[in-house]
């Protein structure tokens, strides 16, 4: 698998795998309101399980494994990865602030039979180090669940260390 | 979603909700010998898996969205939940030195095309929020997993950050 | 459930697991270039999720309750546990450097109907609280997924606090 690391900068990078992804994360991210995005535990940072969700729209819907293939399940794990960096500038003010990710929980609403469960979370691993190098790398757990919220394919969390 | 802040204190609060439930969390929490309830990290609190036990009996068992209705499912939640901040009581000796729910995680035991796992998960958001009014509010992550222990229709966990 | 409180050292206690189990667990253990196995932030190290390999084989895989049965669970998930305490060794040098378990999250590949997925995880926790003593007692969540990866049977991941 290759990685990319970042040359330039983080925003630089984000920018860059939104316009290769065709989707744009610089709006307002909202959720609900019994519970938040993003919470500060000293210098540790938890942002809520984000599903492949565009605006309104939740891009990659369904089963891996059935009528989901792997190629669009890394898709979902991509967009779920950049949502979560996302919300996570939006509470920082900047990527720059984040110092180390720590760990990646990655649910993949899963076919039976489907075992591929760790290619699909390579798609979020390598969004994670496209956009902020070996501060991206991460510990994870990837397993298949039987159903995620609105029938999303992929739901990622994460914790990370920030300045 | 209607959240009620608590006006008075987290105890009356936690009693008002156990009335309406019809359940009382107040005698001791036992676990198996292998494993404990609660485990203090620095100021971090982590909060074994809960079922919605009520004594020797599992109050909501079956699969939300078969056998098992989203009102139920939220009762089951908000029972996990209350169970949960009961073990947290126990284990500190008042819901007071809560300072901040950190991170919830909330399984449904769900049937094939149940897609409203977030509106379950609201269930256990709402007394978080009913009991430690400000203090409660956290991230979350809400999957539908195929079984739970016991035949439980949801099971929660959580991080809190305590004084 | 018995359970066994290390005597001797750390080292012994996990090297008599091993000859119990018919496992060795003292080669290198890598994973995949995206992502690593273990992440320190602070006092707290995670380790990523691990299925019960040995070496190349996956040596429990299917579904639990179905063609794998609980006792066949329980050895899986021991081995994860000592696969999880390996790589956790190998990052920090020694099995003494930690000083307690902090959350285990234990996922079992299930069967429809089955439900004893606390009696899998438990293989587990007899695993930490044999290798380290009453600092392997630890918080836990057990929850029955879909699906896990390349078909194993159960996977665990935990959260240390290390001096």
């Amino acid at each position: 698998m290759m990685v990319t690391y970042s040359q330039g900068s983080r925003e630089a990078s984000f920018a860059e795998i939104e316009r290769a992804l065709g989707f744009s994360f610089s709006g307002e991210i909202r959720v609900g309101g019994n519970y938040v995005s993003v919470v500060q535990d000293g210098n540790d940072v938890y942002v809520s399980g984000q599903i492949p969700r565009v605006g309104d729209a939740i891009v990659v819907t369904g089963r891996v494994g059935a009528e989901v293939s792997l190629a669009e399940a890394q898709l979902a794990a991509k967009v779920c990865a950049m949502r979560a960096l996302a919300v996570l500038r939006q509470a920082l003010g900047t990527l720059s602030r984040i110092r180390k990710m720590i760990r990646m929980s990655v649910y993949i609403q899963s076919a039976e039979h489907f075992t591929q469960q760790s290619e699909v979370a390579d798609g979020a691993s390598e969004v994670l180090l496209a956009v902020l190098g070996s501060a991206g790398l991460h510990t994870r757990t990837s397993v298949g669940v039987f159903q995620l919220p609105k029938n999303a394919a992929v739901e990622i969390d994460f914790i990370a260390s920030v300045d």
